[in-house]
């Protein structure tokens, strides 16, 4: 499905979609059904036709190295806060994956880094999100902690704190970047989570 | 910036967001601002300080090989009726970015593949899309066109119709698949548009 109505061109009437559930939205004008040549349930406005179409959205990410060390941040924000992470973030408009991973290494640890070759696509079905990691050179040695993170720090990689990181992807990330890290090039590896029972 | 509101959970409030422009959001509770902590503009409630956050969103596709050959399929619907493409569309939420593209090779030509690695990431930042395209292996030569292909046809690669292919990011798929096509596994390009002026 590819069509016309996927570009979101503004809308050309006056209903709305509530921004709580689709139970709620559908109260509004909407209803919850397949559009004609559509395979799954839209929340659609019984007035115009426009499609509130929900889709996955996009973690960018990178894996910062100096000098045979890794950049870790401790995260200052829910979730998960205290835990370890690399920088990363939702993806922006207007930029690519290995733009928005560079921009988060500047947001959480004002690090700046030569984003390189893509680690890996992980996917989390059940919330609806692609985390993209990228291998990341640190330009030079200068970080700190941005308003986001607690703490930020070079880590060997043996004292990885695998038993503290905040996410599933992180540890993906780290493990598929070690993997290849020989390689002239690294091949992306792929994963993904099922929902939970 | 990855916080807990990103996670969309069900809003507290019955605001609204209007399926129109931000400006029009605007006028009915939302305003226009960067929100604490973030840098750049949102439509925020004023009453719940629910963020509308936009983010890209993915097309993945599949380049199906049978036998050497190519698959590709004319567009049945607009924007580029007529065009050629190969299986692609809105990755969905509760699929993986490969089983998207399986699933488009089903409804755009009823053709069954084994989807395998990552040809290249493509970013169209001006339209905020990412499209993720993969190599395919069909299992059977069984196909025929669905409602969103007028046409759906085998090729030598010799045959393309490089000047008749529907976006630019199709063609990035098909060279780079071609590129890589010795190669025991593929390695992603990346490529990325600018807006255009």
């Amino acid at each position: 499905m590819f069509s016309a109505l996927h570009l979101r061109t503004p809308a050309h009437c006056e209903s709305w979609v509530g921004h709580g559930t689709i139970t709620r939205m559908a109260k509004r004008g909407f209803e919850l059904r397949v559009p004609e040549g559509d395979s799954i349930k839209r929340s659609v406005c019984g007035d115009c036709g426009f499609i509130d179409y929900r889709n996955p959205r996009i973690i960018c990410g990178v894996v910062p190295i100096f000098e045979d060390k890794v950049l870790l941040c401790t995260r200052a924000i829910e979730p998960r806060v205290g835990f370890w992470t690399v920088p990363a973030g939702f993806m922006e408009i207007g930029e690519t994956p290995a733009e928005g991973a560079a921009r988060e290494a500047i947001e959480e640890a004002n690090a700046d880094i030569e984003v390189g070759d893509l680690i890996g696509v992980y996917s989390i079905r059940h919330i609806g999100q692609v985390h993209m990691y990228y291998r990341g050179q640190m330009r030079n040695s200068n970080f700190h902690a941005g308003p986001e993170s607690l703490e930020v720090r070079l880590f060997d990689w043996e004292d990885i704190p695998w038993g503290n990181l905040a996410f599933p992807t992180i540890e993906w990330a780290l493990r598929d970047f070690e993997r290849n890290r020989g390689r002239t090039q690294a091949l992306p590896g792929e994963r993904s989570t099922q929902a939970p029972d």
